[in-house]
């Protein structure tokens, strides 16, 4: 079954995101506005992307001194892109948007991360400029995001420093005022930047005209030192190219809140700011974005006659690290797509080659005959179980995705109620959003290798590529650890455990409206235990209320946990497939996807939890020089 | 811990290997031959291949129209292996050979793979010339295997073909006799073989002065026609080059079997054959192995006035897969340790990271403050768990490749009862010992990407080729899903099953001595349960007695197989680790090994072993359209 239908099924379907047509903030839109949208897209991609997976793989981004070169597929990809107005999908009208649900936008999105992740398509300059919307000043929001949302200019987020990956608190990069009048600049409060950042993608290019870098630093105290931890950390604005704004009318310039609002700014570029290449970093796979380290105000580029490049705060002091997370958030759902897209992109191809690759004969009398002509390998059981397990996982893993997309939607546009409920959940599922595909659909890549046999191992077959561009996933935006610690040591227990308590109420729901069907008894039954297993484990994991103990199996039980949500997910995906009819072939594929979901995953949580609510402590009590 | 002191517990410690000198046949051995073996063997991986393995990476193998170029440290890393006499390590004194022990002589080898996997020690080349010596006539021995053995000329085993991978019966590479007299060259019966093999190593190169391809053909009927299914398939030597053989004798050529066997025979290089070169294959990882299709008979280098490659019989007509097997079970073994020493390398890589990493502080009160220096990872529980994870799955991996080893030499050199059981046991681990490492080591190899974090995934850090290279073992000689037809279709059930009554028995002796231990009681019941599992397990997989219905699942069940075996190896080398003294911080380390085993790793079993015994019909039934 092609992608296409797998995705409307779950949007209209399952999720009815026809519905939110409803509300007047998409009162516009309808089921055919959404789908001109995903034909644009799925059209672009494969015209404009899928073709050139490859070449982005081969000709890696290299600086030849002053520029990075990349292909030019991906120029016209980025500016195909660009032409299509999804950079701002979802805003609003009257900033040039066409106020598209999110859950509509990411299904869009989804192509491209199909058809070549790493040509990419804008993740990172849409949260940097969504983050501006939310904490910028009126100027700064006209000057960086709406140039950022037009595909003029491009974004990055620039967080990482070599010594400060995981451990943000221990960013070093420092920010000192650009002198007395630097609170007077109407771009805002005007800083000197100098440090390090490592890891920021897309941080050199020249697929647009400038970069806006969003630089966490930090201010130093009075006594000139920087203040520890992340409390220290600020948020700043350092374009690749200074801005000239100029306003029609004389006097002032248009900054302040709310203040001149609809005045119109004339943007030009100035002077290069002193962000300079310090190096590209050469990966395994995701190789088509540029990944690099900037070094900031190392002096290559002196800009206006002071050392360290200008940067322009945002939000206030001491605040960088909120309003980053606002743009995080949105990053590993992101990420989470994409992990899901590359695993889907290696169903298909393993699919198809499943379908046309003759090679043995049937297991027992029937195949004992020699002069008979070989089967096609799709007939051979153990490579049903192989593309079956990849539909399964790659195909939970997109309904957990769209799901978040469709909370996110809620936040926005619900109910007060509706919103806080969403938000909440948000807060626990995103980690699971960012992990679990990161695993999972990685592992469904291997098998989409496997399949293939040799010619899974050679670089004339696009599987092999999938998975290496896979394999970063469960590192960029916040390692495996870093979720699983985000998981069980913040969400589960914040505000009382209410988010974890809201999404058990979400199973119990479907749990209640499966068993209503008599083909869904045994799963319905299943996810109502693995769900008490989960609940037991997380307070049998704090018992003792010590986090090291808690927290010593939170990979595993993270594990568990999402092998639990992506069940629940896969009942509710079988309980709309009952509703709408089981009887068509793409129907009954669904439902063995998650019947297979059943019998073969989730089985697998309970050695996960065991570690994790016994609070094992192997890994941690063993000694450094026992290893 | 470095590597060489577990290798050495392994050997002498629970192994008891150095006890091998006590049987004539390795009467000249002692531990200090064994060791200065190890010594020689570590110092030329450590000098000329751990140098190179990101070399042959990048470098990969390329055509220039006459010959394949290999970088030359790949030159002189071969020459130096076989200057050191290892091809002939375990080969009789008479012809050349140390007679170690095969045990001795995989340790020994391990150290190369850990180097530099792709650059080679000669695998093929020594299972190439074993099965000479097994099955070839005295001259095809003296003319072949002992050049193969001195390291002038290497091997191939050239078995697969484009449309014939997995199933051998398929093939289609034709050998006629080579005119009337055919049946008296001295080298065996001469044939001139016609058509193309895929997937061959090591199929083109100058790294020797001739390649022996051992390859599969069939001989047609009278009709012409070649015979189905691997009855017809026979086994041909085709040398690249062919060979002049002189005897300083006048009259016939020494050639009978057993006849004038002590006459020493000269061997020039004659003719080209026709073997050529048809691509490279450009692969995912293993780069340094040139992998080869091969046209046999094509005619670009005509011989002799007659079309086809000019091979001779090796054994007798239309046996010539199990002449193949004997080369295969050996190759299978030497995957397995390949994989395991690809996952050791990824251990030792990223222990050494973990340890001087400084990143983040310690969970709980007394990490809040930031103006405390960061500690170094391996302070981290959930860091300590990735490695002790790969310990646990390497190590364990180790153990049973050894222990494999071990069986080969009480196979040659036990007493009958003892051989027949070693030859019977090794029936059933070599689809473990082939495919468990290539699984699970490839996962400690992404646990060592991932203690990495984002250094993991640059080409900067050695991890991510050890993952890429790992990727090729659960395909090569033989899938995942071949290894688990061979075991749960023929292995535990052929002799009335009576190798995984041995095997019980094994894993029973070593519940019992681990009983004696009080801190192993745990795990000794553990073990005793998930021996119950399996076997109950492969009865219900069978009770329906349909092949379709038991071998549907039957990689979940070779997953819950290898775990079970490793578990118990696990307990047997804890058992050791007590007698041996626990008091050091290695035998500390192989105990908490043994632990995390036992608590993360072996509950899995259940998961996969339900779906064996209850016959899931799951992935079997999912209609084809489904998908």
């Amino acid at each position: 079954m092609p992608y296409r239908p797998t995705l409307e099924f779950l949007l209209y379907d399952w999720l009815h995101v026809e519905q939110l047509s409803g509300r007047p903030h998409f009162a516009d839109h309808s089921r055919e506005t959404f789908d001109a949208v995903l034909d644009t897209c799925e059209r672009i991609a494969r015209e404009k992307y899928a073709p050139f997976n490859r070449t982005v793989d081969i000709e890696e981004p290299r600086f030849d001194g002053e520029k990075v070169i990349l292909p030019k597929a991906t120029h016209e990809a980025h500016d195909a892109y660009a032409a299509s107005g999804m950079l701002s999908a979802a805003q609003d009208y009257d900033i040039g948007g066409m106020q598209l649900p999110y859950t509509v936008e990411a299904a869009a999105n989804s192509f491209f991360a199909m058809a070549s992740v790493s040509i990419g398509s804008g993740m990172l300059t849409v949260g940097n400029a969504n983050l501006l919307l939310e904490h910028g000043t009126e100027l700064q929001r006209k000057v960086f995001a709406l140039n950022e949302f037009s595909g003029r200019w491009s974004g990055t987020m620039a967080l990482s420093e070599p010594q400060a990956g995981s451990s943000l608190s221990d960013v070093a990069t420092r920010a000192v005022p650009d002198g007395d009048d630097f609170e007077s600049d109407a771009l805002g409060p005007r800083y000197r930047l100098t440090g390090n950042k490592m890891w920021i993608s897309a941080g050199e290019h020249e697929l647009a005209e400038n970069i806006v870098h969003l630089v966490l630093a930090k201010i130093p105290g009075p006594d000139g030192r920087l203040i520890p931890g992340t409390k220290g950390i600020s948020l700043f604005i350092v374009p690749k190219w200074l801005v000239e704004v100029e306003s029609p009318h004389p006097g002032p310039l248009p900054g302040g809140e709310g203040e001149n609002g609809s005045v119109p700014v004339t943007v030009t570029l100035g002077a290069r700011n002193d962000v300079a290449l310090a190096g590209l970093n050469h990966k395994l796979g995701w190789r088509g974005t540029t990944n690099t380290l900037l070094n900031f105000g190392e002096g290559r580029y002196p800009v206006r006659g002071g050392a360290g490049a200008i940067g322009y705060l945002v939000g206030r002091p001491h605040e960088g690290l909120h309003c980053m997370f606002h743009m995080m958030n949105e990053a590993r759902i992101g990420v989470g797509t994409a992990a899901v897209m590359l695993g889907m992109a290696g169903y298909e191809a393993s699919l198809d080659y499943a379908r046309n690759r003759p090679q043995g004969r049937p297991v027992g009398p029937a195949g004992k005959d020699p002069s008979q002509p070989q089967v096609r390998i799709i007939e051979h059981a153990d490579v049903k179980r192989m593309l079956l397990a990849q539909k399964s996982l790659c195909e939970g893993g997109l309904a957990l995705e769209l799901y978040c997309a469709r909370l996110v939607d809620e936040q926005h546009t619900g109910n007060a109620q509706e919103a806080d409920d969403a938000r909440l959940l948000l807060e626990v599922l995103t980690p699971i959003a960012k992990s679990w595909p990161s695993e999972w659909c990685l592992e469904a890549n291997s098998l989409a290798i496997q399949v293939h046999g040799g010619y899974g191992y050679t670089r004339d077959f696009p599987v092999e590529q999938y998975w290496r561009d896979n394999r970063l996933n469960m590192i960029h935006e916040g390692t495996h650890g870093i979720q699983a610690a985000d998981l069980l040591g913040r969400k589960v227990l914040m505000e009382g455990g209410k988010g974890l308590d809201l999404l058990a109420q979400r199973m119990q729901a479907t749990i209640a409206r499966a068993q209503h069907h008599p083909s869904l008894a045994e799963q319905a039954h299943a996810l109502g235990e693995a769900l008490q297993q989960v609940q037991a484990a997380t307070r049998a994991a704090w018992s003792t209320a010590n986090p090291g103990e808690a927290l010593a199996n939170a990979v595993p039980y993270m594990q568990a946990f999402g092998h639990a949500v992506v069940a629940w997910l896969w009942l509710d995906v079988a309980a709309a497939v009952l509703v709408a009819g089981q009887d068509d072939p793409a129907s009954q594929g669904r439902l063995y996807a998650a019947r297979y979901f059943y019998r073969y995953e989730l089985p697998k949580i309970g050695a996960w939890l065991q570690v994790a609510a016994s609070r094992d402590p192997t890994c941690a009590q063993m000694p450094e020089a026992a290893f």
